[in-house]
């Protein structure tokens, strides 16, 4: 349920509101807007008795949100969020454009990609630490050892870091060295990883699960902000599908379909959406014209000795040229780049 | 097979080639290019002897054909090809938009629908007489009827007209209306009706089927070629996945594919492969910005009543504001609108 | 709708009901059943007015069919529908199984994998004469030459013929030589040729498309029963999906929901639906169990040197075995073979 | 690469072989078979030399593992792998037949359904102490007092219990009181959790994720088994597709699948591969007749007002009649239950 406050409300209205949740057991989450305050209810199992609400002064209107995502909708929040990711805003009017290489290998290839990925314009960088790999005998990442030299990429080249954390274990050492933790495709439904995340105060890039509806994406989401953290940005990745001609079916009306049911912002990766090299700028231009906040590409300046995922990751001009076409597409769809 | 000429073979080389292939008891299949002629070989089950030819004059280089589709693919004929419909080039620099409505219900309906898309920017018209329906009891279309109003259209508008083709009994009736006649998604494998077309001389729009891989796709078009019709043009239009929030999973990957292994032009439906119409020109934007080289748009005057498909079609307005969309976006891919 | 008659309903009673029906300009469909006759009504656009038939003698029940399938379905006729083909039961106690080789390549190669199928227990024989093929190079069939094998076929070996027809054209002369004419899953949707057998007077095995939902599997049927063709089987023969370790997914849960949703036979083909030899009879024996009406089996005597689709053929001592195991497996579920 | 031993080699012979893997610092896996060892080798990213096996006394094969997968291989061990939960063997010639709720909500609930289902047959017991939902207003499962309960379900049933383990932190306290830990379908890919289930000494049963490849699930059981932990039991529970009569596609080919290529047993789920109560029995029929190592099946004493998954549950006198069937069906298939 959703408690919407009148623009005239005071604190004291809404801190009563608050109080009136709490007494029935159950938790309030004030989502501050522009130009009113929104209360999401959440914790109850059942139905919650409106009449509670209605009443109290102050309160406008009482939503009983019949979809099963209440935070994550613009319902609860009009305006778009965005998010800061050490500094940088995803989902504004500036395109996000994070660049880096699939997996940290070693700090002499991070900075350098790093350094060059800067140069071509991405403002945010991403690598891969700890790496979830579909079999035991593949590399899994250099660990705290890879986040560290993340740490020396951020230094070097004063990008935020993405990177991806795959359990709860390692929330904290990830959270300590990186500006924004990624949630992979594989683990959108580890929910014990989910409600962990919740409590930390960094942002977290949500990926969609290779057969994950967006309803689903949404719920998942959900559980990040109903634990108190706001600060999620989403990403379609592709879905898993017959066609063989890539390896994901990236499913580009995801992103007008979230925004348009979600204030978060929604990033799309089409290195890994289409898993071929030479398929990776057309789908970005098609990100960006259908409205995505932002795109993540992978970039690695030896691509046929990358340790994974090499074949889709760009080399450092291809990279350059990408930031340039986004660029001058950008501002056709009413963004900057 | 393919048998690839010199630039400077002369005409008596070529015609040596096909009468040595048709004296194996084969078709030969010359496609003249810009700089050189290529010979498809068709008609052979198993491997065709390459030493029959390699020592011909003329003859550059003898291809065994290891992609199971030969006159379509790029290795058939290196430049682009552009279809002309009714005078319209399509697979040029200039983007083909095609407006109009899912099915023709009255020629006054068809015609102010029609003279709409015309003043939006629309180069080419299309509307459905005969209607392929899940259900025995939906409307199945006007028929002959529905042909002859479609060919008021075109003299009222002076737009070319596609419509769909159903069967092969239909095929002289619609060719004799229509300037390209269109193969429905679930008509993909009805090679019947492929062979029927393939020995028209009209140009045929090819959809993809559902569930089918671009291989499947891009043979079903050779189906058409290897009979005789170059003049065709393929479509994506979504495919079915498990995502629920749109109709169909429309696949933009497909279309920088199908150009790089294909001389063929590829379109995209935007309207079919979301089945939303909120959707349809944030897709079109992205279909556009992959690359495509047109769009196919179902527009409906009053899309409330229309007797098919009402929710994804767009209203005029709606059709005129995405033309200027697509003008303001075509020059960043290197296109006209 | 549907009119449903009282179990005391005279003749007349149905005779009156059919005139009213036909006096809106629609059409009536009268279903004797054991119990009771039901009268489907077709041809109607929107709603029709059921007041028009509540009170007429003998009449039972309206159902205004909220389903938009009317005919095939439960509703319309509760008990099972026993298809004849050339006098053999298809969807009574008795598994119907269908041996044969996919295509028809010689008279000597069909006869002799027929007397094998028939001596291994088969009861009904299916080959191709036309065969719908991905390529237009691959083998299209023997055409009439085929068809005149297949009778010779019958003549030698007593059992009825099932080969599939691919378009309108040749209705006549499949219908001709065979007892039943199966619809391929690529031709699912086509509806022209849907409703040209619904006017022939021989039964239709109508194969799943690889795409289809149950309920256009079902909508497909109603096509031939609308034009007034009864006699239709189903047949699941497997979907698309993402896995990859079987050439399609076979859907067994299609067999019982179809059984309760309709009263038509239906068939597992697990050889298309697995397109492997070995898992040919574990699916067999799954299909039995979960409750189909009976198999179609591919069969060759020379697997390795079928002209199509070799790999998932079986051989006769592996056929005679699967018949054999089907023996002791159906009386556990009810049935015989 | 996987070492296979002479029959005659000494336990001599096979610490020499270990040996020699450590010393080039990866891992050897002895896995005893009834009438051999092979030792499977992990660690390597690369390939390794095989020369420095071949010649070493008791080897009789070096086996350059082509497939990702090793020690899960039937070339790794050629007898069915029998796990042992709880002193039930799974995997030998008795089906396993599981029964119990999707989620525990009370004692009383889970003793009376467990007695119940102990009645009707089942020899194992499976109930959710902790619950992956979708959505975080979801019921999230009892917890440790869950587990409580179940353990006390054991004592006063005699049942083993298998119930989901969501995550690291837990897999202690959930291998004290059970005795199989279940991975989840959205957990299959949570590779962080299988390396600790990897090290525990409880069985573990792994369920297919939802788009997950036979390929994926054998390599996240290779995880387990790399870890030291040979005692898997796999599960098929559906994969999502674009059919809509069921929750989830049972792929029922994965069954005789994994048996030809992997030792491990495995189980189907036709409570969740249906999610529908009335296609729980034929279902359980088809993949016992496909050759199922057993079923797990959801009970409910009050299915209506269960807190999860209701509608998929069977009522106990439903379960009954499945455990009766299954008895009768299970010699046909050459198993007991």
């Amino acid at each position: 349920m959703l408690i919407v406050m009148d623009a005239a409300a005071t604190a004291e209205d809404i801190e009563r509101v608050v109080g009136t949740v709490q007494a029935l057991g159950l938790q309030a989450h004030p989502i501050p807007g522009a130009q009113r305050t929104a209360i999401g209810i959440t914790g109850n199992r059942g139905a919650v008795d409106r009449t509670a609400f209605e009443n109290l002064p102050g309160v406008t209107e009482v939503i009983p949100v019949s979809a099963p995502y209440k935070l994550v909708s613009r319902e609860a929040k009009r305006e778009n969020t965005v998010v800061s990711i050490g500094g940088v805003p995803v989902g504004g009017e500036r395109l996000a454009i994070v660049g880096g290489p699939c997996a940290v290998e070693s700090e002499r290839q991070a900075i350098e990609i790093g350094k060059s990925v800067r140069e071509a314009g991405a403002t945010l960088y991403r690598g891969g630490a700890y790496k979830p790999r579909t079999s035991p005998y593949s590399f899994q990442g250099l660990g705290v050892e890879g986040l560290k030299i993340l740490a020396r990429v951020r230094a070097e080249t004063g990008l935020p870091i993405i990177t991806e954390v795959l359990d709860t274990e390692t929330v904290d050492v990830v959270a300590e060295h990186a500006d924004c933790l990624q949630v992979g495709a594989r683990n959108m439904q580890n929910f014990s990883l989910l409600k962990r995340l919740g409590r930390i105060r960094k942002p977290v890039l949500l990926k969609r699960g290779m057969a994950a509806t967006i309803e689903e994406l949404l719920l998942s989401a959900e559980y990040l902000l109903a634990e108190g953290n706001y600060e999620v940005v989403l990403c379609e990745r592709g879905v898993r599908t017959f066609a063989d001609h890539t390896r994901n079916t990236l499913d580009l009306s995801a992103v007008p379909y979230v925004q348009r049911i979600s204030h978060l912002p929604i990033l799309v990766d089409p290195s890994h959406g289409t898993g071929k090299r030479a398929k990776v700028l057309p789908l970005s231009r098609a990100a960006v014209a259908v409205g995505a906040d932002g795109l993540l590409i992978e970039v690695h300046n030896e691509p046929e000795h990358a340790l994974s995922d090499g074949p889709q990751a760009l080399l450092p001009e291809m990279f350059r040229e990408l930031v340039a076409e986004m660029r001058r597409l950008a501002p056709v769809v009413g963004r900057t780049a």
